[in-house]
C-alpha cells in the first residue's frame, strides 16, 4: 500500500530536520576555551528546534537533480545558520523585543544582549565558511555560486532589507491608518524578509546539481508563490494561533497595530489567497513530473500547518 | 632623488585608502527604496574614514605576487566591510557603548540601535557577496578560498570569538585584580579580536596570486607579529592619545579597569615590546627582497602612528 502524500511529506520533513540537526551539530564550534559562552549561545539558538522547512527545501530540490546527501546537508545547514542568526537579532530588545522563541527564552534572555549579538554575527560567518569549504562541493564554481546567492538573499537586497522595511513599517503604522498600506508594499517586504531565503533554499539544489536555467526559473517561481503563501499563513497564525502551539507570542502584530495580509484582506480572503498561492506554486513544478511530488506536498503543508 | 621610505609608505597608504573608498562606494547599495535608511547607515559607517590599513595590507601583499588591481581592491573592500560591521556592533550600548567613532557619532547614535544592528549584518553579507562574485577573480577556487579564509577570520574562531573574550575579560577584571591576567591570555584575545582580520589582509594577496605555501607562511608570521604590535600601540594610544586626534574616546580601558598590555607591562616595556615585534615582523619578509619594502615600512608605521 503506497504511503499517503501527507505521510510521505511528514517523513521527508522529519528526515530533513533530523539530518540537518546532526550536520549542524558537527559544524558548530564547541570547546572549553574562554569564549565558550559564544559557542554555547550559537548552539542554543540554532540546535534543537524549528520545523527546518528551509533545510527540507534544500534537500528536496537537491533530490530533483540527484545531488548527493552531504553537499545538500551542508548547504541546508548554512541556510539554517543564517535563519537562526536572523531570529536571534530580530528578538533583540532594540528590534522586535521578544522574550520567547521556539518555546524557550530567546538568546538574549538566556545569555545577554552582547552575547546574542555576537552569536548571530558568528552564525552568519559560519554559514559562508561552510558553503566555501571543499566538502560542500567538488566544483569550486558551485561553492562560489552558493556563497554569492546566499549572501545576496541574506543581505541588504534580501532578508536584512526586509527586516529594515518591517521596522520602518511598524513605526509608520502606529502613526497613520494601516489600511493605507498597500498589499504591494507588504508583498515586497515579505518577499525580502522571508522570501529571499526561502527562494535560495528552493533553488540551492539546482545550483548544486548544475541544473539548466529553465529548472532554476521554475524553482524560483515555485519559491516565490510558496514564500508568500507561507507568510500569509504566518499572519493567520498570529491571529488564530496560541502560544503553546506556536512556541512564540501570538497576537503581537495586532497589538502593534501592524499592517499584515490579514489586517488588509481579512481572515477569509487571506486564507483563500494562501491556498491559491500554494496551488499556483505547485503548478510551476509540473515539468519535473513525479519527481517534484514532495515539493508539491510541501506547498500544501505550508498553508495547512498550525505552527 | 629617491623618495624617503616614510614618504613612499604615506603615498601607498593614501593610494590604498582612496582606491578602496571608491571601490566600496560602488559596491555599497544605494537607492530610494523604502529600506534606503539601511543603505544610508551602511554607507555612513563604512565610507569616509579610517586609516584603511587592512586595505593597504591586501594591496601590498597582492603587489608582491603581481595581482591585478581590481581583484585586490574588491578583496580589500570585503575586509573593510567586515571591519566596519564589527565597529558598528562593538559600539552598540550592549557592547562597548561608544558614542563616538572616527570623530563622528557612532552608527546607533546617528541612526538608531535597530538600524545599526541591521547595517552591520548587511555589511557582513556584502563582504562575502563581493568575494564570491566573478569579478573578484577568474578562478572560482580562489574566490572560494577567499570566502573560506575571511569567514574563518571573522567568525567564532577569529574576530567574534575575540570580542566575546574581551567582553568576558571586562566583567572579570572589575571583579578581580587585573594584574592576575596573563600576557598570554591578552595575546590570545588580541590575536583573535584584531589579529585574525589583519592576518587575512596580509595573506589575501598570496591567495589571489596563488602563491606558494612558503610565501603564505612568511606573510602569516609577519601578520602575527605586526598584529600584536598594532594592538600594543592601540593600548598605548588609549593611555597617551587625545580624543581629537583619535576620533574616539581615549582612556576607556583604564576607566573600565581593563587589563591591557600597558596595564601589565607598563608604558616603557609595552612601547619597547611593540617596536621589537614590528622589527621581528619585517624579518619574516626578508626572503621577498626589496619587493617587501612597503610591508616593512608598514610595520614601522604601525608602532609610530599617533591615531
Amino acid at each position: 500500500m503506497p504511503l499517503s502524500a501527507h505521510r510521505q511529506f511528514d517523513l521527508a520533513l522529519a528526515f530533513a530536520a533530523e539530518s540537518v540537526e546532526r550536520t549542524m551539530e558537527r559544524l558548530l564550534p564547541s570547546g572549553d576555551e574562554g569564549e565558550a559562552r559564544l559557542f554555547e549561545a550559537m548552539r542554543y539558538s540554532s540546535l534543537g528546534g524549528g520545523k527546518r522547512l528551509r533545510a527540507f527545501f534544500v534537500l528536496a530540490s537537491a533530490t530533483l537533480f540527484k545531488v548527493a546527501l552531504t553537499p545538500a546537508l551542508r548547504t541546508a545547514s548554512a541556510v539554517e545558520f543564517v535563519h537562526a542568526y536572523s531570529l536571534i537579532h530580530d528578538d533583540l530588545p532594540a528590534m522586535d523585543d521578544d522574550d520567547l522563541r521556539r518555546g524557550k527564552p530567546s538568546c538574549h534572555k538566556q545569555f545577554d544582549e552582547a552575547t546574542a549579538i555576537l552569536a548571530g554575527d558568528a552564525l552568519q560567518a559560519l554559514a559562508f565558511e561552510v558553503l566555501a569549504h571543499d566538502d560542500t562541493h567538488g566544483d569550486p564554481a558551485v561553492r562560489a555560486a552558493l556563497v554569492a546567492e546566499l549572501a545576496r538573499a541574506a543581505g541588504a537586497h534580501g532578508m536584512v532589507g526586509g527586516q529594515m522595511l518591517d521596522l520602518l513599517a511598524e513605526s509608520q503604522d502606529s502613526e497613520e491608518d494601516s489600511g493605507e498600506r498597500s498589499i504591494g508594499a507588504i508583498t515586497r517586504l515579505q518577499r525580502l524578509k522571508t522570501g529571499a531565503l526561502i527562494s535560495f533554499s528552493c533553488t540551492a539544489g539546482a545550483i548544486l546539481g548544475k541544473a539548466s536555467d529553465h529548472a532554476r526559473v521554475a524553482l524560483n517561481a515555485y519559491a516565490h508563490d510558496l514564500g508568500l503563501a507561507f507568510q500569509i499563513t504566518d499572519d493567520l497564525l498570529d491571529v488564530e494561533g496560541n502560544a503553546a502551539e506556536l512556541g512564540k507570542t501570538p497576537g503581537k502584530d495586532v497589538a502593534a497595530g501592524k499592517a499584515t495580509f490579514v489586517s488588509i484582506l481579512g481572515l477569509e480572503r487571506a486564507r483563500a489567497q494562501a491556498v491559491l498561492l500554494a496551488r499556483q506554486a505547485s503548478t510551476h513544478l509540473d515539468s519535473f513530473g513525479e519527481a517534484a511530488d514532495l515539493l508539491k506536498q510541501a506547498a500544501d503543508f505550508v498553508v495547512a500547518r498550525r505552527t
